[in-house]
Parts: C-alpha cells; sequence; structure tokens
C-alpha cells in the first residue's frame, strides 16, 4: 500500500504564480502540486499537499500527522526564519521532515538565512524552484524506504 | 467612485483605550475608526477598518485586498517586529503600504526599533495618537492619486 | 467565593507525556490539569486550564480573562521566545502572570534564552516539570491573597 | 495670534530637486517650503522654515527657538544619524519635536535606520516626501493645541 | 531520618530586609530562614541555612556538603553573574541545585539575564520573594524522593 | 551530444566511507560517482567527476570549465565556509552551481552555517548524502534544458 | 607669570542651569566659569574659559592653544561620543588634556558610555557636577608643575 | 565633630609604587593614604584608609560601613570590572560613593573600559594617580555637606 | 582649457608637519598643495586646494563644486570616519570622488577602519602619505578623460 | 641551590579525582602533586604546591612570591576566565608564568576559551590533564635557567 | 642598475578582461602587466609579473623574494580577506607592500571590506582598476627610493 | 619497534629563526627537528618532521598518515586561525593530536586568539618556543602509551 507524505505549505505560498515571479517562479502552487502527485505515483507514494497562512493551522496538522503520514515535506515560507513554535511541532512527531524554499534564501535578505525548521529537518533544498518538491519527494522516497520502480 | 483603502490593525489594538494609556491614549480603536471614517468621506475616500489577532486572518485579509482596494495603512502591533509572513503579505500584493505606530516606538525597548513592515512600507508614520492614521490616509490619497475636495 | 486562575498552555504542549519525553517528562497535560485542579481546590481556587496552538487564540483568551480571572499562570512554550504580541496582550491586562516552563530553558538552545514573556511576568519558574505549575498556583494563590486552609 | 512653527533642514538638504532624485524626489526645499507656509496659514500657523550645513548652526537655531517657538518639525539628514549634540539640543529646549525625512530611512544602508533624533521626537514620519512636512504641521497643530480654521 | 538540604545564600543578602526594599521586599532574611525551617519540618526534610558575602568560603561549603546533604538550594545574588567558579563547584558535588532570586532577574539590568548557576541547576525560581525559598524545598522534596506529612 | 556536467569534490572528500560515517555516511565518493554516472546517463548527461584537496587547483579545474561544461556540481567541503577565491571562481565562469553537501551543515558547528558557495548558487541541498548529487544533477538538467529519456 | 589654562565648554553647555536641571544642575556655565577662575587666581593660573556649539570653532580653538596654553579642561558635550575630529586635534596639539562631565555618563544611554576625547586625555572627572571643573582644574596644575598659592 | 569617609582599595593595590609604575606611577599606597589624612583633616574630615584583596571582604567592609561613615571613596581596582556583588554592596548601604582609578583605564585593555561599580557611582575619577583620591576627598566633602576649615 | 580638480582637506590637516610626524609625516599640508600644483600643470589640470576644520564650511563647497569642478580628491580627515553628511554631499553632486589618507587607516584603531567617504569614493588611495594625493591626481585624470601634457 | 616554582591552584582542584573524571581525569591533586614534586627534584627544582578556593588567597599568594619563587605555573580554574585580579597580580610581581588546564578548554562551553591568565603569561598548556604540569614545570626549567640533571 | 619589483596577482585575477567586467574592467591582466612594464621603465624598475591561483605558491613567490626584490606590489583577490598565512609570509620578508584592488572593496559585500593584507602594508590603492597598479608602482619607486628620470 | 610521530609545519615556519625573531625567537625550523628527533630517539619514538606552505599539500600529509603513524604534532601557523579543511582533516584521520604554538597567541592580534585545530586536538601548547615541541611530543608518548626510557 502506498505510504503517504504530508507537504506543507506555509504563508503567502498560495500567491505564488502572481506574487513576485522574480523571485519564486511563475508557476502557481497548484501546478507543483500536480506535478508532485504524478511524481508520488511513479515512486508508489501519496501526497496530501496543503497550504495555510495561519501558524497555529500548520502545528494542528504536523502535530494529526503522527501515526498518520511517513514523512513531511515542508515550504514554511515566513515562518520558517521565525517560528520556534513550528520547529518544535515537527521535532514534537518525530517524522523525518525535509524542508524546501523556492528561492535560495542565501542570496537573499540576511533575516532570510537562518531557517528553525532546518535545525530539525534531516535535510533542505532550495533555489531550485517547484522542482525542488520533486526532488524532496524522491529523497524522502529514500529516506522511509520507499520503492517507486 | 470612491477608492477603498483597507485599515489594518494587529494584535491587541481591540484593547486600546484601556490598555496601558500612558503609552497608547485614551481613545478607543472604534473611535479612530469614526473619525477615520469621517476623514475618508472628505478625502472622497471609503476605508475598511479591520482588527484581528491571529496572524493568519491579517494574511488572508492582506491576500484578499488585490484587486479590490487601492492601499494599505497597516498597524499590525506586536506582529511588526517579529513577522516576516506578514511583510512577505504586503510585499506579494504589490499594494502601497502606509506604515502607523500609536506610541513612538523608537523611545521604548529596544526590540521594538526594527518592524519588518518598514521594509516594505512606503512611509511611516509614529509616536503620533490616533491622528498618526489620519495623516496615513492623507498620504495615501496622495499616494493613489486620489482627490479629496 | 473561589477566585479563578487562567492557566495556559502553548503549542505543542497538547502532546505532552509522548513528545520527547527525555526533555519534557512522561506526564501528560491532562494529568497536570488534574493533578492542578487539586492543589487548586484545596487553595481555595478555580483552575481554568487551557491548550492551543494558536497564537492569536491564545491572544484572544487573554483579553478574555480581564475582569474574570485574578492571575493567569503561562507555559506558552515556543512563543514564549519569539511572540511580542503575547507579552503585549499580557501587560495590556493587567493581571499578575507566573511564567513556567517545564524544562529549564537555559540549559537548552540559546534561542530559549530569552523569554518575551519573562519581561512582563511576575515571576518565572522553571526545569520542574509539571511540579512548576502547582508552584505557580501556590505563589499566584499568595500574590492575590487568596488564602488557601 | 498666529503660534510660530520652526521647520528646520539639516545638510544637503538645500539640493533638493536636484539631488539623487530617484530618492528624494524632483520637487525643491523651496517649493516644499511654500507649500507648508499655505498650509500653515490654512490651521492659523506661522511657519520659520530654515535650511543648513553647518551642525552648530542647527543648534544655535534650536537654542534660539526657546520661548519664541511652539514647536519644531526637524528634518536634520544626515546629522540624524551620527549627532548627538543636535538630539541633546532639541531635548534641551523641552519643545515639542516632528521628525521627518523624506525617504524611507529604513529601506536604505544599515546605518541610516537609527536616528539620534526620534529618540527625542514625540513622532516621526518617513517616506512620504514633501507630503511628510505638511503631515507634521497638521500633527504639530493639534500636539500644540492650535485651531485651524 | 529527615534529609538535609543546604540553603545558600549569597552576598549582601544579609542586608535583605533593609536592602533597596522596592527590589527585594522588607522580610529580612533570617524571617526567610525561620519560615524555611517551619515549612521544612512539614516536610520532614532539615535546612542547614547560612549566608556569605565571600565567594571562596561559599564553594567550600558546597564542597562540603557532599555526602551530608541531599540537595541545594542556591541564591546566590550577584555571583550568580559572574562565577563560573561556583557553577563549577556545584557541577563538581553532583547534588540536585535549585536556583532562587528574589527578583524577577529578566526584568532588571541585562548584566543580570544570565546566570551560571542556571547551567548547571535543576530549575530556577525567580520574582516570587522569600516565597520562591519555600517553593523551591517543595520541589526539592519531591526531586530527592522526600515524603513530606 | 550529452552536455558535460563537472561535478566538483574538495577536502577530505575522498576519505568519504571511513571519515566519521556517523556524519557523513559509508558510501565511498567512488560509489557516488558510479551512481551518479549512471543517473546521468539516464538523463542524457554526462559527469566529469573529480576530487582536490587542493583549492588552488580546484579554482584551476574551475576555470577549465569554461566553454567545456553546461554546469557544476559543487561539494567543496570545509572550503565552502572559507573560501571567497572559490566563490570567485565560480562567480566569474558564469555557468550554472547546484551547492551539495553530505550532511545538514545548519545541524553542526556555527561556522557550518555561513557558505560562500551558496552566494554565488542557484540552489543548495543538503543533508540527503550521496543521494543530494544525485538530486542535484536532476535539477542541472532542467537548468541546462537538458532531457533525460 | 601665571600659566593659562584653556577650558573648552561643547556644546549646549551655554543652555547650562536651565537645561534639564535634574541631569545637569541648576549652576549656570557663567556661575562655574566664575567659581573657576577664582580657584585659578589661588592656583596662580589664568583660566580662558570659552563655550561652541560648533565643532569647527571648537578645533580651530584648539589649535590655537599650541604655544599660548600648559593644559586644556574640556567638557566637549555631545561631542565627546561622536568626534574623532576633535579628539585627533587634542592628540595634535599635545598638551595634557583633562575631561570633565557633569553628569555620570556611565549611568546614562549606552551611546554616551564612550568618548573619543578620553582616549586622548590624562584624566577623566565625571559626575561631579560644576565641581568637576574646579577639581580638573586643580589636578591640572599638578600635571603642569604650577604651584598655587 | 569630624565626619568619617570610607577609603577603599581593591586587589593589588598594596602593590602600588612597586607594581608596574609605568602605569601606576611610584607613589606607595601608604603615601597616599597619609597625603589623603592630611587633605581630610583640612577638610574637617576623618578617613578609614583600607585594602584587601578578598572581594568577600570588601563587601563585609561596605556593609560595616552602614550608619558609620558619610561616604565612600572606592578603588576597586580589578574588581571593578567584573565584581556585581560589590557593586551590589555600594547600592545596598545608599551611601554616596565616588569611584578613583589610578590610571585612565579608557587607554587601557577593553575589558577595563567597564566598571560595574560606575553604576551605582555618584562620580568617577580616573587617569590623576594618587591625586585622583584627593579630588574625590574634596568632592566628597561637598556631597556630604562638610565645611572644611 | 585646464580642468578644475577640488582637493578637500578635513580637519585638523592643516597641522600637518607638525603633528603627530611619526604618524602623518613631516611635509606641511602646503608643501603637498605646492607639489600637487605642479603635478597639476603637468598634466594640464588646475587644482583648488582648499582645507577647513568646520564639517558644515566642507559640505558648502562640495556643493559649490557642482557644474565647476571636474573630480574632487578628499582627504577628510577625522570627519571620514563619522560624517554621514559629508558622505551624502558628495553623492549629492554626483561627481568622480577619489579618498585619500595619508596614513594607512587600516593599521590604526578599528573606529579608523571605516569610511563613510569610501562608500561614495571612486578609488581610495591610503598609507602613501603626500605622495597619495599626487597618484589621486593622475588617477583623476584618467577617470575624466584629460590628457596630461 | 634549588630555585622555587609556585605551583598555584583554584577552585574545585581540591575535588580533582573525583570531580567529574570524564573531564577532568581519575588522578588526584596530591597524586599530580607528588609526581611534580619528583620531576623537581630531577630538575634541581623545588615546588610549592598549592590549592584555594579564594581568589583574594590566590592573589595574596601570587604577591607572597616576590622574591621567593622563580616563576610560578598556575591552573587558577574557573577563575582564569572571570578574574582580572588574579591576572593583574600576576602581572605586578613579573614573574615568569606558565598557565596548566587540565581539560582542553576549546573544546568546552564558550565561556571557557577565553582566559585572562593567558594574557600574561608566557606560555599556555591545555588539554593533556596531570602531565600538563609537568610539562609546564619543564618548560619553566629552561624559561628560569635551570639545568637539571 | 634597475631595481625589481615583485607585482602578485592572486586567485581569478587570470579570468581578467572576461570575468564580471562590470565589475572588474575589461582590460586583460597580460594588458595591465604590458603597461606596467612600460611605466617600470620609465622609472628605472623591472617587474617580476605573476598570477597563481594556488596560495601555497603565492607564500612560496613571497618568500623567494627576499634579497631579490625591493618591493611588493600585491593584489591577492579572495585570498585578501582570507588568508592570515599570506599575510604573516608578507610581514615576514619584511619589504615594503603596496596592496592593490581594481574594484572598491568598501562598495562591495562586506566580507570584502576587510583585508590581512591591509595590515602588513605600507599603503592600500583601490577602486581604480588597472591603473590602481601604475600609481602603487610610482608610490614604490617613491618608497624604495629609486629615481625614475 | 618505534612508533611514528608526524610533526607537521605550516606556512611561513620554513623562515624561523630569520622571522620576526622578536615574535618567533631565532631557531631554525631545521634546529628544531634535530632537538626534537634527538628527544625522540630518547623516548623510543620515531619523527616524521615536515613543513609545507600549501593547504591542500598538508591536507593530503594529514590523509597519509592514517595507519601509518601513531600521533601527529601540529604547528599549521596562520592556517590554524582560518582553515575548516585542515581541521577536518584531522579529525577525520582520528589521531591523537597535539597542537603547538611558537608563541603566545593570546597575546596577539585577535584574530589569532581561535584555533580551528583546538577543537580537534587533544592538547595545546603555545607560547614556549622551539621547546613547545618537544613537549609536546613527550606529552604524545604518554597519550599513545610509548614508553621512553
Amino acid at each position: 500500500m502506498a505510504r503517504l507524505i504530508l507537504v506543507l505549505n506555509g504563508p503567502n505560498l498560495n500567491l505564488l504564480g502572481t506574487r513576485e515571479p522574480a523571485i519564486y517562479g511563475s508557476e502557481t502552487l497548484a501546478a507543483i502540486g500536480k506535478r508532485l502527485k504524478a511524481e508520488a505515483k511513479a515512486l508508489g507514494l501519496t501526497v496530501d499537499f496543503r497550504q495555510s497562512n495561519h501558524e497555529g493551522e500548520l502545528i494542528d496538522w504536523i502535530h494529526a500527522a503522527r501515526g498518520r503520514v511517513s514523512g513531511i515535506v515542508a515550504n514554511l515560507g515566513g515562518y520558517s526564519h521565525t517560528s520556534v513554535a513550528l520547529a518544535d511541532a515537527l521535532a514534537a512527531v518525530a517524522l523525518p521532515v525535509i524542508e524546501v524554499h523556492l528561492s535560495n534564501i542565501f542570496r537573499r535578505e540576511s533575516f532570510r538565512h537562518h531557517s528553525h525548521i532546518s535545525l530539525v529537518a534531516k535535510g533542505v533544498i532550495c533555489g531550485l524552484g517547484g522542482e525542488g518538491y520533486l526532488l524532496a519527494l524522491r529523497a524522502m522516497n529514500g529516506l522511509i524506504g520507499g520503492d517507486g520502480q
């Protein structure tokens, strides 16, 4: 049976494609989700793809993932740089986490260089746009011992 | 037709008038809203005046402003100093923003001296109490080419 | 008539007992609440024991405490280190606050050494596990002039 | 009888309109002064509008304002960021001060983010160009209990 | 047989009650000691209550506690913020330590925000005046498996 | 004709598999190279896989890549954190760069949190072991418009 | 023949006695000058007592002191904390300098804790009000081998 | 009857005259004490002149000064830069304090630029050698309303 | 017709030759000016060589240079490290600037390592004594397309 | 005649062998002293081996060493990191000093990375356990021109 | 006989002319070398013009310069900001050094503002492109007492 | 059979004896090597004594030491302060390392106070000149269980 991967999208990612395309690209979040689900299918995984602007809701979703999902791919947007609570939530559920950022956060403002999420993630992928999600899914498949064909 | 200005009030501003009046004054938020609407009318503008203690809800309201409002006057309270996500939301909708603070944040604790909002705002007005909102509205009118009589 | 104490629990504390027990212990939040209510009864106090992962909801609850509760015992978890808005809310309602942390935050990562809540609290108790809540309640009883038998 | 407001302009502001218009706009200082005097008249105020590149002269002018003017609107340019002496002068005369900057100093080089003047000002207005002076005058009118018609 | 708790008081605490009462309260150290001994008796513990202004003497007392006491309640006053040697002494004897401060050190000068003692203590209680000692004793009783009546 | 990707390995990576396997894993560099060449073949790419402990030699290789390779995948090990010269070399040849680290550098010593290479890279992948190289190759294929079968 | 001591007073000291008397006392600069001249006479010294708000004028006066005065007592007010040029001027003329501050600058804002003048002065006297000038004169008399009555 | 001034000398000052004379001068502590007593006599004061290398003993002496002395002249040597406990002791006894240093601490190593004692002293005199003690005594006489001959 | 170069000398440079010759050399400013004029003649340039200790006067001179001079060689002495206003003036007139320092400022006190002028200058020459002015003139000749003899 | 070397041991070293053996080893201070005396004998030196937990007593011992000992081997434990007074005492007696630490202080907490003693020592030996004392003695023998057989 | 000047070029300078011409200009290193040799001839000097990307080779060349060359003109590129070893090498050979940078390093990234080379150089020239080498050669001629016609 | 110790000397140490003898002494590296080999012989050890100015070569030598040498004595000169790669190499080969510096690096420039090598070394010896190597060898003999007669 296919294993479930939670893909979490944080604040402002719902505007993707229309928001500052020079930084974030012109692909919408829905398009990324669609590509990701196709990739998941090829790998024998299922993806639960969500977005919220509410830190508390994101924490609730992480909590709910315990015992239900095999890993979390997380692009928590601006909360990555400021939220101890979200990082604590990820640590609390003790699932493998791969952090994704669309842009290369190290070439942007200095307050984006630190991510609380990185401290609890297995790995980090940034600067590779929507493709980063697909790479994260492939890596997660390896981490959880999945065997996509 | 009158142009719409979103006036956003962040956490704890609902307690205005009763909360630490030595710092924030004794005028209530409702009273400021009323004064602001009168001023807006004089300038040929309409004001959508809101308050929330929820960061996520404030982000949602900013997103919803796209294509609907001409500018945003924002007093985001304590979130001003900590929220990358709110500043990203304001940058994402690409509307003119004027930041307002009731108190002079530079004469208070050092953690209030930095505002993420200032980095995406056109202008900043602080320390002038409720009057600051009216000045911001008048400035916004100029920025968006409004012509109040 | 028994005086009411609001006991606020912040993000991730709902997972207590199962979350990183080496750090946070194996007692659940419900168990702590039960012990706390027994202690309150012995002191002639009533306890309103709540948990939320939502910063905005926690702020709303603090606002609602004005005129209704005699003091607040607050373990705001990860928000303690990042939320100016929550500290502002506590200052705004002008009630006595005792801050509690289960773990000794000074022996953990450096970003946990600073708490915005400490700046508005009367006292701080940390590192003493669930027992810390009971000590806080006893101290609060003294602060508000309660007279447990 | 109309009350007098001293409007102080610091170094390089005499070049306004021709100096880096992308940052400072194309309106000359004289034009701003003219607009300001019209606004003052409407508010029943008189404006003493001055500019100097000399820190000592600006201090002398501030001293001379005691007992003669009702408030000071101050755009002290580059001295804002470096002059303890000017801030001390403003504190010494104990008049209400509103600080103005044409550009949003928080979006520029980091050495412009701190202003010694802000520490002694009632309020700060920045990023709103020449309009900022008019807003400051209006706010000053309120502070000093003036009553424009 | 009752277990022994060493209660250490550091520099200047001998002046308690007369020293800056706005910060430290008006209860004398002797009064606190008396209350503490009563509490100890109720808990089936014995208290060895001492004060010294000499860092070396405090270290000697800590060393002498090995094999003789079951835990240490320590309010090391100004040495808390500067003494690596005292913290090393506490670590060396490997006894449970609860740190107490009468005032909330986080609301005072920044050099009081860091305590070397916190790094070797099990828990920290501050801001609760003389009551803090009693809470610490009760917590220590739990830590060492004592059984007050 | 297959496009060429330079895969650069910096200091100490020749010891991979035997060096601190708890941090770096037990796969040898040769094994990674072999896996990478297979992946490259599948993507219609050719890989030039090299390792050197000499900063100058790595710079020479980067220079020689101009006009010969389509992109660079770079794991520059300890030089990542200290070498302005290597980052300048990568910027000078103006080829797309993807930076790889086997371990999650953000969970290690603070001097590993900054990479000069990140400032000139398109994207960064870390913490995913040898798999990180394969993800980088796949991402590079997308960046250079390659079309794996 | 009496030796000449230059006593330099910097910005805002002309307002002494009326300026923030809680910090600076109620004695005027003229009164201090008068007391100082009497003291000088008793010591067989002559005093050249000056004040300027102009940094350049203060530098010019220091330059003119070469070959004319035996020592400089300097209270350079706000310029003490910001002026490399004034400290360079004092170093350039190679005369003994005693720095005076009316208030204890170490108990005020942190930007007053550093003085460029201290780096070129023989000694520093602060916090002792107008009396500080007299002490400085007496000390200067010793430094230059003067022999008061 | 003559009022008593406690003159405290901290660590290493017993070596004065032989210790690094290029920094501290060649006058012995005894010689300074002798000069100081003569000056005290002229001012109608009595001096209690002491030295200790023991921080605890210095604290004890400060405590014992309460109700017995009218002011404290304190050169606490190396403890000035590191001892919160000594500064707390001085604050606790609430006597006027004048801090003295033989050398100009601002021209020496950076760790000597900060003194905890300065934060609780009325005034500070440094760099004027043994003469500094005499100036401090004269200033103390003024502070306590003494009337020398 | 020969093009005009403004050579600005800041505070204390009038003392050159007699001021700390170990740092600044024994050549007077007049001698440098003379050498510079000879060099200018050889290059077909004219030099306007000035010195002032007054920051405001230096700013005025820079303003007056607009439309009159082809470039500015500036040794602004101590103001280089502290004056935002002077750097703003140079930026405002938009002329090519070459900064000169007689001494190697990077081998001196740390507060001399930063120059506001460097941020608006085309190039910087330091540590080469009076010769630095001649090198700057030659470089300026190239920048403005002059063609000496 | 054999020359005398003072070997100073600071706070908590009396617990050696039983205190945190994973860090400090299991050899007692007495055992080290015995080994050291044997080594001294072989080198034709005499050793005065002492330990104190009292900073003031350690200072007194250093003072008493003048004219009596030829060099000082100092392991001042926790005082190394905090005591300006002890370093001043060592500088004051102008004897050669070799600093010893049992553990490698650079691999421990950051507050142990700085030693005030290192600033006045000829050399530093750390991380080599009790053997470090013997190496220090041998080095001291060379420094003082001793000639052990 | 002509004196020899070593002109050292560090990493990436071999790409000059093609590497980021907006920053570094379009002149090749060979062209600069050619211009420099012509200038040298005019000054009666000989130039040994070299480039290497290898830090060790640059150090070897500096060592080999002892007793063979009269001075070193050094543009060590990215190594300037990171190499203590290269600065030590220059200090070790005790030859006059003039540091050159093509771009104005103070207007670029903050990590380029510090140069270890500046700490051992006689002078620094930056921002003047290839011309900077020629100016350095002329200045070196003066330093070594050469007499170009 | 004698065990082999690798003694690594980093950049500029080949110039020892002639390079800044006030800092580094007048003994050549060859002389130290000779003394060291004699000492090794006495201890029943063999020494492989090498020097290189090339970071990469030093790394290669460290790698080659695996399985061949019993311990490494390392004086890596200027690379100690800047090279993560060299420290990583030492960690990778998992041999005991003793770090040596000829001078006391804590009394020199602040950039020499930190050594990356110290973080991976067993012990550190500095400030004792060439003798430091011999002490390191003796300590290494103890660490590896050698038994020199």
